[in-house]
């Protein structure tokens, strides 16, 4: 099979995947087609994994690639308080032999969310595999929330417990190192955290109904730099409270079993696709118990946007303060 | 530097762009935002180049990676006539060292046909340059011309002279391989074919107002293979007349020299960038000299579409008919 043949099965997987509204014309033609309803923008993220670096082929396979790379751009638009309404994926890979897998995984996990998959292109390389989703998504005019508008005051609030994602990768890693420093291999439900992250479109969409956050971000690159984001696009700082941290047992483990702080990764794990966001004191509080069984997740108050601009510090429960860094995964300084 | 000091860069050259009516919100949030007007659609395409695979190193600067990048995604709306709003684009590069230079190619590249860089992804790679280009444009609802609606009795016309791209592309080749055979070198005006096509946005717009194609592509795969991707889509078939052929003198001799016919690369050459569509007789005859008046480009009667489902044949100047086969760049055969 050739290219061509192989791009027409991909036509025939996605086509079998009920549209959205909105799409007027899928994939198949030199573009797709989009029909915006009156008083609704279209959000638009693009997101890249590549081998080696986002992933590797020995703890993933292709289905779980190209799942995880349709997942975390799904996340941005929930990060936005956007309605997925379909996604382009570029594939840049070396064998042919894996590319229906990897369609699958990005076709199924597009259609979990009402995504279907409206185009792309599809090209070999000599080198690792790439993999590049584009999403759009609905969204009533003027609804999206946005990175810039924190304001001094605000609380700070964590949907989950991130961090499960960052210390999954850590034990595959380790195990990959055949140096397991005693840590408890994660069990499926925790793995699937990490291969499977849920980006939190409901979630966001029952924020804005009930109280809308005055900004907000999905964590990828980890709290603290995620955070960093929203300070610096807001020109704010913010103080988080240690005792408040919902970190989980498994992330805590790990972190400790590492050599870390009980909370290394949730502040600094990446992947977890958590929404971290702000609202005026007293807006989502008396809704927590409502959204929480709406959504089955967790909301949590960590802490308050400030006007020390650009820095984040921490309270610890002796009441003693000390500044964090917003180091997340940087691409070419690690 | 690191990546985030990077891509504040990247926000800082992007911004300096006039941005598009229809962007409400450009680069550096979670998503971008548009806004599309009433009675419009919006239109997206992505396309990938791969070093190695599209380009080299050795004969294209990272500036000229990303103008062409830019330029050939922008192709994809011409092909549906829509006018570009906006584009994201994700880079996956070895060294830090290029990626200013790259991220300006795109950027100016975009200016250039009113389509600022709304949004994007910078990641590191352990391997060969990849850089993936989706571009948003917007088109009246119902206006925008597919690949699906060629019917038999429809003349096919072609701009420009396809064939000099790939004709360069051949001469850098055997440069390199230091196996010249008699080749004469393109001069700057043929190189830039090859290195900033021109993406055929107003011919397409002046199309639609002068009596719209019924169906259109632009050619990337070369004329044979595009035009066997619309009779494809259509159901169609084709018959094309040499001696109409509007032959560039060099891609000619290049083709020659290398042991091809005349008209190899024509038929065959990917990268041009022209618009094939196809119309009812005498719609745009009259209409000619005005259209190539007012776009600077030619366009030219090459054949017929018609009920021979997926063929293409050629007639010659002496009367005889011989099958083509739609043979492009294939990247999982070749």
């Amino acid at each position: 099979l050739g290219e061509f043949e192989k791009i027409a099965d991909i036509y025939r997987l996605a086509r079998q995947i009920p549209s959205s509204r909105a799409v007027r014309l899928g994939i198949g033609d030199d573009c797709c087609l989009l029909t915006v309803p009156e008083g609704e923008e279209l959000a638009l993220s693009t997101d890249t994994v590549v081998e080696e670096i986002h992933f590797r082929l020995s703890y993933f396979d292709h289905y779980q690639v190209g799942a995880k790379a349709m997942l975390a751009a799904l996340s941005d638009l929930a990060a936005m308080a956007a309605s997925p309404v379909g996604a382009l994926a570029t594939v840049s890979i070396k064998e042919e032999k894996n590319i229906d897998e990897l369609a699958r995984g990005l076709i199924d996990a597009g259609a979990k969310y009402g995504c279907p998959l409206i185009g792309g292109d599809l090209t070999s390389s000599t080198g690792p595999l790439v993999v590049t989703v584009t999403v759009a998504g609905l969204v009533k005019s003027g609804s999206a929330v946005l990175r810039s508008t924190a304001r001094p005051g605000d609380r700070i609030w964590v949907t989950g417990a991130p961090g499960d994602a960052a210390a999954v990768l850590a034990c595959l890693e380790e195990e990959m190192k055949s140096e397991k420093r005693g840590l408890t291999l994660p069990d499926e439900s925790l793995k699937k955290k990490f291969y499977e992250p849920v980006p939190r479109l409901a979630e966001a969409r029952a924020l804005i109904v009930s109280g809308p956050p005055t900004a907000m971000i999905d964590i990828s690159d980890g709290l603290a730099a995620d955070l960093g984001h929203i300070l610096e696009s807001s020109g704010a700082g913010a103080r988080l409270f240690a005792e408040s941290f919902p970190l989980s047992s498994f992330s805590s483990q790990v972190a400790i079993a590492l050599g870390f702080r009980a909370e290394h990764f949730f502040l600094h794990g990446g992947e977890d696709y958590e929404l971290l966001f702000t609202v005026p004191p007293g807006v989502i509080e008396k809704e927590v118990s409502r959204l929480e069984k709406e959504t089955s997740t967790t909301f949590t108050l960590i802490g308050e946007i400030n006007e020390d601009s650009g820095k984040i510090t921490i309270m610890r429960p002796d009441g003693s303060i000390e500044p964090i860094t917003g180091s997340g995964f940087d691409h070419f300084t690690h």
